[in-house]
């Protein structure tokens, strides 16, 4: 059950109670009962070091944001449907305000989604720059397939917000101290949008990646003798934190290897639903055909956005 | 599912593939599917910044029973049974030999245990110092009833291994930069003696508290119109470590509400049934009676080891 450190122990339990009424469980004394009975999916992650930019500006709703978005866009990949989190908050120092703030936009978040709070815990490490978010949430799944691009699909886009919530070694080891508030906008959603549109019961989806750490390189965990190439001429551009990044020296490689470069969800699907789930996802978000799934052998192709180059993994 | 940054995936996967075959669960492709319809009790806790010294002195072992502790004795605190958890690890840098360590050690307990690790994430923090290992733990309760001391009955107390995984704030505000191995012993686990024993079906157990953040103070949780004496005479005395640190000029209130002072774990109990646990107990562990519950007002009183003093919350 929850339990925060002190003085924090009402408040914080009175907002989390507000999750405890939900489709899928009942919660009484912390005691969680399930109201169904499907197979689950646990996933875990947390901020990083964009944890450092967010306890600076204070921006703890984005912070939220980023670390339930790193989760249910995993749980999308699994065609899971989240029930239920614990997080585990870390603030370099006491700070009552603060840890009301993320809790109250945790709870606020979760309520829309019907996500119930069932743990947490709140610890003060004063031997961390910035706050870190770490949940683990989980879910539950109707029913699995393979998470595969196949020979033949189209390669569907859709745009990402900037940078998202990874890369943030590179982006301190590039722009040193110099705050821009780029870096602490919020990673999108995506999985909100899926299960609104029933993404996983009308369309056959073959293949989806959020582009995360490892960024496109990640896309050859779903090759299986065939490659992946992704064109230049797609309505997908990199947002201008990219272009500032690229600017400063680092190579088109390292660029599609550490940041979505403006696309941070990628679906593999057969080329005839394309059209129907881009015009599908444009209601929410912006989405394109940005390539292809060919015969190959586990190669990622990437016409960079930067220069005329092409990058390999 | 396990995520872990690259290139441990594959190596992490195959040890944590391990724990996937319970009496409890069974997993496929990371899918969870549960083989009991208990109510369940989620739980989040890390080992704090006592990771700086676990990650220094690479104390890897006794960083995992640390984690694993403080989850298992809160589970303790609600007769839970677990089943499943969630790991996220963080490290300060790359360190590809001390995350297969890590996973490795989580691992071999886990299996001890029937505990599935069905989901985790290792990320690199370089604005940390020091290691966390955060866990999510689930666990089942088969029956629930309240834990509270009440009047007439006698606490018993378990010994703890030192300092365990709290107060290590103090700790190096105390001892500054200076190294000593009572930093680094793990944290006992006591769920595993209760359950062995059968201490939940066996015993009319009232209330049970971990003590471990706020340490004494925690005892008020429990009370309700009674207090808690501690006494001097018994067997549980603070180990050579919290001599050091009361010596350093930290004060008897402090000591209690900072650290166990010896005793890791309590329990109330009517006073015809603790001579029979207390025997239990002592197979495993050193434990005692260490004081009573009266009538009161929700106060906690202990006659301090450390000099003639008492102490009152």
């Amino acid at each position: 059950m929850y339990n925060p450190t002190k003085p924090y122990k009402k408040p914080i339990l009175d907002l989390i109670k507000q999750t405890w009424k939900t489709p899928y469980v009942s919660i009484e004394n912390g005691i969680v009962k399930k109201k169904f009975n499907y197979p689950e999916y646990h996933h875990a992650d947390g901020i990083g070091t964009k944890g450092i930019y967010h306890w600076e500006a204070r921006t703890f709703k984005n912070a939220v944001l980023d670390a339930l978005a790193m989760n249910l866009n995993d749980l999308a990949m699994a065609g899971a449907t989240p029930y239920a989190l614990v997080d585990h908050i870390v603030l370099p120092k006491e700070d009552n305000k603060a840890i009301l703030e993320i809790v109250l936009h945790l709870t606020q978040e979760c309520k829309k989604r019907k996500i119930a709070i069932t743990g947490g815990e709140t610890a003060i490490h004063s031997n961390m720059e910035g706050l870190e978010i770490s949940i683990t949430m989980l879910g539950f799944v109707k029913g699995q397939k393979p998470n595969q691009f196949r020979p033949g699909d189209s390669l569907v886009g859709i745009a990402s917000n900037g940078l998202h919530s990874n890369g943030f070694t590179k982006v301190r080891e590039v722009f040193k101290k110099n705050y821009n508030p780029a870096f602490t906008k919020p990673t999108l959603v995506y999985l909100d949008c899926f299960l609104r549109l029933g993404l996983y019961e009308k369309y056959d989806v073959h293949g989806m990646q959020h582009i995360t750490g490892g960024a496109f390189t990640k896309l050859k965990d779903l090759l299986d003798k065939s490659d992946a190439i992704i064109h230049r001429r797609h309505r997908l551009r990199p947002q201008k934190i990219f272009k500032e990044i690229y600017k400063r020296g680092v190579s088109d490689n390292e660029m599609y290897k550490t940041f979505n470069c403006g696309i941070g969800f990628v679906l593999s699907i057969a080329p005839r639903d394309a059209e129907k789930i881009i015009a599908q996802l444009n209601t929410e978000f912006k989405a394109d055909i940005i390539g292809e799934v060919q015969k190959g052998n586990g190669k990622v192709k990437i016409e960079s956005m930067f220069s005329q180059k092409t990058v390999k993994f």
